[in-house]
């Protein structure tokens, strides 16, 4: 299949085409890397911007099943959705993981929903250029409504709130020291929140969490410029407050497009991963010769043991 | 002066020669790089850690003022307390900066204090350099008491926290929205807050704030396991609830000593530091060659156009 009928296969909105093309953008190897640029070339970009809304929060505060809930809600309001997944951490856990995590049976069946079955794994760069090309291909197949859940342990909250236009986070109901369990900076990556599983049972639990949330977020700098995030509560397996959080997503959406941000957003995010991909290309460039990646081991070991400073090391392993 | 002679005269606490060693960490130059590893090399690490705090917060919050009063008490409890400033940002702006903010004048008279009186301004990875080869020379000159005051806006805050044993987070009185303007991730990285400027007329206020802040507090990840930052209040220029404030900052340290956390905690930073270290010297070495700076200021600015995607440029920069 040739670029040229890639693009236009993923432009007919075909689905075995656009799997093709997810499958070619994950690929190292220098030639699909070079059919992967002149396919991204071609496509474009969307006349109109769909809105990119990142999933973050700690395992087991149900994130699928919420993508899943609102998923469907998106489709019934009219866009057409797709999923993917992020876990920058080690291949073999990043399939593991997923079995459990990403199917959305229901959503995936959808005609105008697309669920990528796989998650991008791997080093985080890696993983946030798969990512950032799997957006592109899937909003040139005319998904409007792109959603990107963090299953990683490592730092895929970081990595998705510099990838998406909206940051959704899911917490959990349960005192202050439960939150605990949170990754740092979750909280300030956040543009809407969302206390899931607040079912009549755990309601007052729930609205204790909201409030104190509510609190610590006003303390807190602010993802986006002029606004502060909402905490809302709800529950995604009985669909209970799902239409609020998804005005609440929304008016987020238009609050950047109204300002100008939305552009300037993601002219930002693109700078940022500019300098963050040369730094990691040079790194595996260096390494990538064998007597200099056991020379850069042996410099870790000796500062871990304490036996160099970490400028002794790098001064050895580079010249001073 | 010989590299031996320096060692001899910082040992035995002149405090010429430790401004002269001083010096000579904040030079790039090659020979002084190669005198400066001889150096630390020579002088080793204390026998007995000291601690070293980190002082961070929002400008005007009153850190030189606090670190003063702090200095006094802590020579008052037999400790030898050296100050340094962090500034990563540009050369100009940290002059002048300083020229108001660490001047010190009572604290810089005492005999057992050493207050260095130029801050390490500079590109980040330089100044968290110089600041660490700083603090050892200071430990081996027998400076028991380490303050790191954090002057510059840029990433200082995240800087200190991976240079330092404690972090003591500076805050004002002032409901919720005055504290927007702390920077991302400043009360994730704090051991230790104390509200400042708490004289009788703003006390009112410094409750509240010292309230909320505890609260937040509760909610975020904090910076040392079973460790949760404790919440104080006072004044340092009119010199109240600082014996409260040192007892704390003193209970951190002895925390840390007593579950082996410090040691870890270093050797951590060290290998952070490592990492860092060599990415920065990649891209200095990259951005060396004329051409290849030229060519990525050509990708930034198509990047930030929107013309080219970060991997295209990348590709085009250096090879798919």
């Amino acid at each position: 299949m040739t670029v040229e009928q890639l693009a236009q296969g993923i432009r007919a909105q075909d689905r075995g085409t656009l799997a093709r093309a997810l499958t070619l953008v994950e690929s190292q190897l220098p030639g699909h890397r070079q059919q992967a640029r002149q396919l991204l070339k071609l496509l474009g970009s969307p006349a109109q911007p769909g809105q990119r809304i990142g999933v973050t929060g700690p395992p087991g505060a149900g994130k699928s099943t919420l993508i899943e809930s609102l998923g469907l809600l998106a489709l019934e309001k009219g866009e057409r959705v797709g999923v993917l997944a992020i876990d920058p951490s080690s291949q073999k856990t990043g399939g593991s993981i997923l079995g459990d995590k990403t199917r959305m049976e229901q959503l995936s069946r959808q005609p105008q929903a697309y669920v990528r079955p796989s998650p991008a794994a791997g080093a985080l760069g890696g993983v946030a250029r798969r990512t950032r090309e799997a957006i592109l291909l899937l909003e040139a197949a005319g998904y409007t409504s792109i959603w990107v859940e963090t299953v990683g342990v490592g730092q895929s909250e970081v990595a998705v709130a510099s990838l998406v236009d909206t940051v959704l986070l899911v917490a959990l109901p349960g005192a202050g020291d439960d939150l605990q369990g949170m990754k740092r900076g979750l909280m300030e990556t956040a543009d809407v929140v969302w206390v899931n599983k607040a079912d009549s049972e755990r309601m007052p639990a729930a609205r204790l969490t909201a409030n104190q949330m509510s609190l610590a977020l006003r303390l807190l700098p602010s993802r986006t410029a002029h606004w502060t995030a909402p905490v809302l509560q709800g529950s995604a397996l009985e669909r209970q407050g799902l239409d609020e959080l998804w005005a609440k997503l929304r008016s987020h959406f238009a609050h950047l497009l109204a300002d100008g941000g939305l552009q300037q957003m993601r002219h930002q995010q693109s700078l940022y991963w500019l300098s963050r991909g040369l730094e990691d290309r040079l790194l595996r460039n260096f390494l990538a010769q064998p007597e200099q990646a056991q020379a850069w081991h042996a410099a870790q070991a000796r500062v871990a043991q304490g036996l160099s400073t970490p400028d002794e090391a790098l001064d050895e392993l580079l010249g001073g």
